[in-house]
């Protein structure tokens, strides 16, 4: 019983193990999750805990009310936020959390990444939207769980499968995807449009906006029924 | 027969393999191309494939109307403007498109780069020009021809190979060469000289442009009848 | 007894020698020493020794006063800061002196770092400040020491402990912690906030404080008696 | 006779690896001498050729009128530069040209890097300069030699031996040293300051220089009769 969940935690070691690769976190900054919905749990880094220590073992299953199914670490501090975007966003399978540098600056200078050119367009659609600032009673209490409810607010106008990616205000970036290696893609993808989006700003201050055909011909050539973009059949 | 195009795919791969280790790409992005102009095809990246798993028989045989001609996956999504190119090029052997960092940047502004020093001059004679938009139609039917086409048209009154890069608006650079690996040079020094043409706008907001006495100098000491650069005898 | 300090040598070292890891440190700059506060000793970095080549038994024992206890090399020519460190700040076990890059951009800036997300709330409370400049005489008699004196001067009326680094003006980051490890983890997070906090100012030169309420409540979530971040019991 | 400079060569080999191995060039950019003054003779990275694939036989021998004495390949096309700062700085050793990244942008901004910090001051005493620009002769005729020249000359009023660096207007720094790996270190440093530099600029645009009685204080740490720092004595 205690291997019932083996696959699910080697995935979501090797989605967090990645994000320390990939130099999206410092220290043990950040964490993954990926859902297995059939059993209703999620699987989730440990909280505080080294990534070059952690093992397969160490990722901690917890139900969707948020209660440790198994494992011997408590989950990430931010595993409520987690669930409450799973619980929300019903396509999605994988959520991630770091404190990368640009978008964390986007997330400190509370400003949207427009969508500048088809860097953007191929992974988000429309602008990466800001999330409004917690106010003293979300902070106070509940802390993680209203995170996860101003997201979802953040989206009550977005397509959140076309656009997989917040700023939360003062904090920093929340991706998701279909499972945890897809959300840390999204998340790297993320970090890479941040840093181009300032670099172009300070190249040129005026407006950079993609236009709208353009957008839309790269996000198809990916996403939907006309994509025609890497090696699988539609 | 299966093995015809072995030594180009070889070559192709660890071009695109080189392209991934200089950090000029991010996930699947970018792809690099060379051509046999004998045999009259080209080898390129299948599209979407990540590169740590990419073989030699995974780089795709294509001829110069864009069938496959060997390979058993489906050939970048970009062919047709490595097409374009070979075709109105005659003189290049290498194809490669990326969207590394500056270069990206300055192609999202869409602003030329200026030669501002001997680096630039040393790889690119006179300015690295950012193309026109494509417009509505060229980005709705044959989008990828199109774009190839309108570098061509950016090269109307250029040396495309004394100059062999261009940044198309709002999406990145495209560079060329001799060869796959000559080209993947091109691309690199690109990013490089687009990062340090900032650097140097920061520091100094006037007139930064190399004097056209010392940028002929260095391109002719690199390019031409009277190169002394190197090893190779003229 | 010569091997007396050697656990305690080890982890000196073993602690410098992640600053050159991280990227924190150039050629022989910075240094890091802890304390054994029973045995009225620190060892410190040996002064002007490459990282590469430095063994444990090149760390240098150095008791309260200065005078070397145990160790064939001279120590760190920083280490009269240190001791003055140890001296007034009685809860910290280990000190960290770097040149690392935006930290000694900020001091030569002469700029505090202003806490514009819950990055920094993690892990510094407040601003992290930035030293007075020394005086001529300061600087001419006991310039060692009296940076030292100038840093613990800056911490008057704020809590060392809950704000575990500094600028000294002109010069760079000093970062301390419980022991040298954590030291070392606070002068990487103090680099990266630095970074993240340039990046914030140039994407909107407005005012970018994280409010009150949310800074407080990322400081309780991982200090103090309400921590609930990581795997600690409180 | 063959093997005659072989630890010369050796040295040199090393010398040039290290300046690939801490990113200060790109491709075949850069180079690394260093003089025996007693055979009259420096051995100099061969030109063109690309770092991976460097020997030690393929360091070339050159004597002060710049004939090869041994080697198969051609010298690096700077060589005549290289002599000319031999020949009129005595006491140095090494020499190093890169086209570094922050380096070379504050050459091509034609800014001197003013004093801002111990960083500077603990290798580079008072500013490092840019030199004018050569003139249309100088850089037809002999150019190389003439870039030498106008090193020299910038040098009129300058202790070259205290501030072991210049950027050259238009195209990159030189650095010199004791030997080639001294060399090296001071266009590492170079870069780092530069970097610095233009950080602390950004963060504050007014006056950032460090005062004349640290700056002293720092350069006589390490430098002259009184220097305290490192491992060696006086």
């Amino acid at each position: 019983m205690e291997r019932k969940y083996l696959e699910l935690k080697e995935r979501v070691l090797k989605a967090n193990l990645r994000l320390a690769e990939l130099g999206l976190v410092t220290l043990t900054w950040g964490n993954v999750s990926e859902i297995d919905r059939v059993q209703g749990v999620i699987a989730i880094k440990p909280s505080g805990v080294a990534y070059e220590d952690m093992k397969a073992d160490d990722i901690v299953i917890v139900d969707l009310n948020g209660q440790v199914v198994e494992g011997h670490l408590k989950p990430s501090s931010d595993t409520p936020t987690h669930l409450e975007l799973y619980k929300n966003f019903p396509h999605i399978g994988g959520v991630v959390h770091t404190h990368s540098t640009y978008a964390t600056s986007f997330a400190q200078a509370k400003k949207a990444i427009m969508p500048y050119g088809t860097t953007h367009a191929d992974s988000f659609f429309k602008e990466v939207p800001c999330s409004r600032e917690l106010n003293k009673e979300e902070i106070q209490n509940d802390y993680e769980i209203n995170t996860g409810k101003v997201i979802v607010e953040t989206f009550k106008n977005r397509d959140y499968e076309f656009t997989p990616a917040v700023l939360v205000a003062s904090h920093g970036p929340f991706a998701w995807g279909k499972n945890a290696q897809d959300a840390v893609n999204n998340a790297l993808v993320l970090e890479k449009i941040c840093q181009m989006n300032l670099l172009t700003d300070i190249l040129n201050p005026g407006d950079n906006k993609i236009s709208e055909v353009l957008e839309k011909k790269h996000h198809e050539r990916k996403h939907g029924p006309h994509a025609y973009y890497g090696q699988k059949e539609n």
